[in-house]
């Protein structure tokens, strides 16, 4: 593991999603680039001393010395977004596999050099756009495949928060702090952190590339450096119409993030924060509630649920399908066979490019006079 | 009452909304422009024969003959939109008072024309912009004024209705044949019919004019006339930011109409379909289901319910609060008293022509290149 | 009219109800066994000054000596409960017919007693058990007897509310103050009140009689003279098993009637606070949203509905409902028609026997140390 | 661990739970009776093969043999409920700690010689009643030990379920066959299986101690051998009433545990099926939503708490907060030191107790005549 020492929100979640299904074990790590904290956190999660490294080129030159079997398998990074390209490219070149978090670089190019490495190695990537491995999520990506709505017409697609409503940069937030500065977050700040799951969201479940796109972001809070809240206009490949909207000021909201999705014949409406629940919609029997674990799902679904109707899994269980299924492909890889196909449902690099791609587009469409900007990746 | 004969919708509504109070009697009307129609319609509404008429030029003036106290102190315009204009003037015109249904008219200009009519006489003049009488409404607009969310940063407008997901104008369905005609329905179609209503909430409870927007208005289903679906990035004279999307081919959706406004220090929420809680989030204590007649609320929303906490009230209430706030603003006037104001609170025509203004200026915006179009009545 | 003078909660509900649909026109009234207030209330109500009586017995001698077709045709009783078995059996007898607030009477002799004026009067007796009025009420009777559920295994009928959390009777207020009185209320507060609209919900939705009962009933507010919560096991006389609780010291609830039944093949539930929804849940497909005015719906149901889906009916609606029903039928009656079979569904004269017969087994069973009391009337 | 090999489902869960923390790793097991299918089972997991055991005894004397450090600490017990106390017992005397599934034994005997044998060995003891581990729990019951709620007056509580309302035992289900096997699972099917989980739910929350109660147990499927319904009046020790239902055939329901509380000055609510959501009800404010992670919680919920607000956590997150807190406690312990108390906040003997008495009590008060029965342990 790169990054995630004490303290760090997401280096928990990744070891949490990690662990859950005894796939993967933690063997060594580079918690911080301080090599003390590194060090303090290695120990702290039972790691032996000579696993625990003061930086990632140390990391992968040392594990790359061990014998197979022994040395790490892959590397999960989970920095801040302007220290993912180098230990990507680094762990890549030297033939480990990456894990990495969202955005997959701080700007479009590094990630489109990303892409160039990824090939050449021959490495697997995975992208953790988390929110893709609900069950109820795939469950409406397959409900959408089937045709069960027809041709697809409009999606809403939201992600309110409220927990940067005031500078909480200025007040010693960590989490905050890096979030709302240019130089390590990238040239967006809601767009970057959370516009981009709604825009990976609504093409992930819609199977639809978003074509062009009118974008309104705004700073509302005096003294931050990056967007805290955009309201966008989206047109989809096949006609589809459609609105996302992402907000850190929107106070009183915790991680309200949603969807919606109407065609011909149907409508799905789902929510983030009661993940367990699918609502499909139709003008001819109202609304039915799609549960995880209840009823006829995908095959996709069944395989990313772990425990019975009404036990609900949430977050981390959602984060562990994508390290699981990384890992069963990945295992199967090693082992010479054809992975199963409903493993091989996570994020990868396309996906990370497509984010970036956003969030330069919205950029460029917020900054200019004309209704339309296209967005291509 | 001009309009609403048998089988139409939103006469019966009328009916009930003005006899739930007892202040208000319907004493005759013109109910069809078939006489025979009309006829039949008063009959079964018990009006005597004399008072039934075959149209509403015969009823002014017939009215208009008969003594004081006897004869109709106002009229209620319950026709398609492109009725509305003529039956308004020559009813002002001849002395009495209006109500009128939405919009005001067929046009933008009839509606100037009207105003100054209404001037002219100084008759008073009520639209029944329904949604505004529901009392959690009128307790989010005190919410506001009163400064509990402090600088208003943000709103989020819905109206997603399923009905028109396929071509039901050419099923013979009265309702969808003249909403989605232009001849009577206007320039518009989804947005006229309830894109305004969400114009007018997002209006009334911020308290804020919305003074530029960029619209994206689409016509989804093969062979309609006007638009069954639009989304409208908003800009407010304070500075705050929105989206309103509104939609007749949303399947499955009845009438979700519902809003979403955030402050520096808090938000609100309300959903028309659940119309007795209003949300009141804030970051540092959650989600407060504000509930008619439970606890403090504004004097103006007490005004506005007329049973106990728990019993809830609903469209057909909220509607009545327009008439019977009407009705006795009307009624002090009549005696030369002061109104209280608590009852004052109904709207009238420059919510008409914000509402025809709003309409031009999503079709305008909807066909330019140009990302902003002024919004100005 | 008989009471519900100025101030009076269910007077005013009534006379909405009443009015809501233009069947029903008041007439005249004795408001208030105190000659002034009554006069007074009658003339906010626009009623003239020879229609105001003093007193119930004025009222019917001297609406009988009017003309028919003048005269009243029913009367409304509308005061508390000690105060409904006078008129009802002086109206009864001198030709009027009755519709009545619950509980019937002030207790089961009484109650008895009116039937037999009823049977031998041969007038229509109307007992305003409101909550039966529900649309989605209707509907799940209407499932349950199609078969749907097959045969119902379990019933939980539940009715908290909190307003009684502390002796309100001691701060003034009127409605705790004859509520919570032995004399005015009869021989229990809470079950009386509103226990009585839980079995009366129960046996109708399901069909079936409860048999027999184990109630522990208790008054948690010290100085209070009544109940103020009981709980209740059931037996249904076709095997089923069930809970019914009431209360009104349930501390922040506001009026949460709320019903869940369970058959062999499926569930249903229903919240009076979110009426136009009905839960219908199977193990096959989880929950579907039954909503008023979307998709096939029950006759019955559908008569019993005003407007178009999303536009919310509620309680008043409801209380129409029993109140139109009623006047339909007594139209056709008096017209020498057979009513509609979709609007003689209004409670009378045996549920009301049914809510009194169960006040005394409750209270019965929670005196007693043996476990099952028999429910019979 | 003992129990648990492939197929069963709790073993898994136990798996998922005590990993997810990093606190705990699984370091041997006897999965299976059949010791090709632990062999299997044991494999699957990636543990060595010499640390997989044919059954639990070998388990026990074999890694007690190991070198301190190298050994397991504590075993898991996860068998069905007949196998809780041979294990138990064993293990703990052989100096071995223990993690034992609900309910703790078969019967109310084996649990007190089990309580002796606890006391007797000093050695730590923990009952997987996980629904204690919700963070909402335990800020529910940190609310009624504050005075928030003043003297609790009302608890509502209930558990039904769906997944038996048709005969799924001879249907090849193997969760179904032991459950409603009075040999595998007990004297109580459902009362046993989640009725318990409802008591100590009520008593965890309150604090108060159930004292007397009246029961009726229905067994509804034809064919099934043990209760499949019970219906329950409560009284606690502090005068508080209450109800407390169970069920497997509600058709159509998952897994909807949940739980109301009323007080003399407030209610709470939670949901299991929601789990982050703890609503808090008052007369004066109304129903607000306390949520995991949002504004000022109790120092053992946030102790119970792993990601930020909106991210949501559920079910086994709870349960694995049960193995933390167990976990970090015996880490304690064994490094000399007093746990810290918003760790020690775990199930144990004395909860298997009371839950065998209640099941007891249950199956006694069902089949007596008498209304109410005592309820000691």
């Amino acid at each position: 593991m790169v990054g995630g020492g004490k303290g760090a929100f997401i280096g928990a979640v990744h070891r949490m999603a990690a662990s859950l299904d005894g796939e993967i074990e933690l063997v060594c790590g580079a918690f911080s680039s301080n090599p003390e904290r590194s060090k303090e956190s290695g120990e702290a999660l039972y790691l032996p001393a000579d696993r625990i490294y003061g930086n990632f080129e140390e990391m992968i030159l040392k594990e790359k010395e061990l014998p197979e079997g022994e040395r790490m398998d892959f590397i999960s990074i989970v920095t801040p977004n302007h220290m993912h390209f180098g230990p990507a490219k680094m762990a890549l070149e030297n033939g480990f596999h990456v894990v990495c978090d969202k955005p997959v670089t701080l700007n479009l190019q590094e990630a489109k050099e990303l892409q160039t490495i990824i090939e050449k190695t021959g490495k697997l990537f995975c992208l953790t756009h988390n929110y893709t491995g609900y069950p109820m999520v795939k469950e409406a990506r397959a409900m959408v495949q089937s045709g069960k709505l027809g041709k697809i017409r409009k999606v809403i697609v939201e992600y309110p928060q409220g927990w940067l409503a005031q500078l909480q940069e200025a007040t010693g937030n960590k989490q905050a702090e890096w979030r709302t500065d240019p130089a390590r977050s990238g040239a967006a700040g809601c767009m970057g952190d959370i516009g981009t799951h709604a825009e990976n969201l609504a093409e992930y479940i819609t199977g639809l590339k978003i074509t062009e796109l009118c974008a309104d972001l705004t700073t509302f809070v005096e003294g931050r450096q990056l967007d805290d809240d955009g309201n966008v206009l989206l047109r989809f490949e096949n006609g589809a119409k459609g609105v996302l909207h992402a907000s850190q000021i929107c106070n009183g909201e915790e991680n309200d993030f949603n969807i919606r999705i109407y065609g011909e014949f149907g409508g799905l409406q789902w929510f983030q924060m009661e993940p367990n629940t699918l609502y499909y919609k139709t003008n001819e029997e109202g609304t039915r509630r799609i549960r995880t674990g209840v009823g006829n799902l995908s095959e996709v679904t069944k395989a990313n649920i772990r425990i019975p109707a009404g036990h609900p899994e949430a977050f981390l269980e959602a984060f562990a399908n994508i390290y699981r299924n990384f890992a069963l492909t990945l295992k199967a890889q090693m082992a010479g066979q054809t992975p199963d196909p409903v493993y091989t449902d996570f994020p990868g690099i396309e996906e990370g490019i497509r984010g970036l791609a956003f969030i330069d587009t919205c950029i460029a469409s917020s900054q200019s006079d004309q209704k339309w900007t296209k967005f291509v990746s």
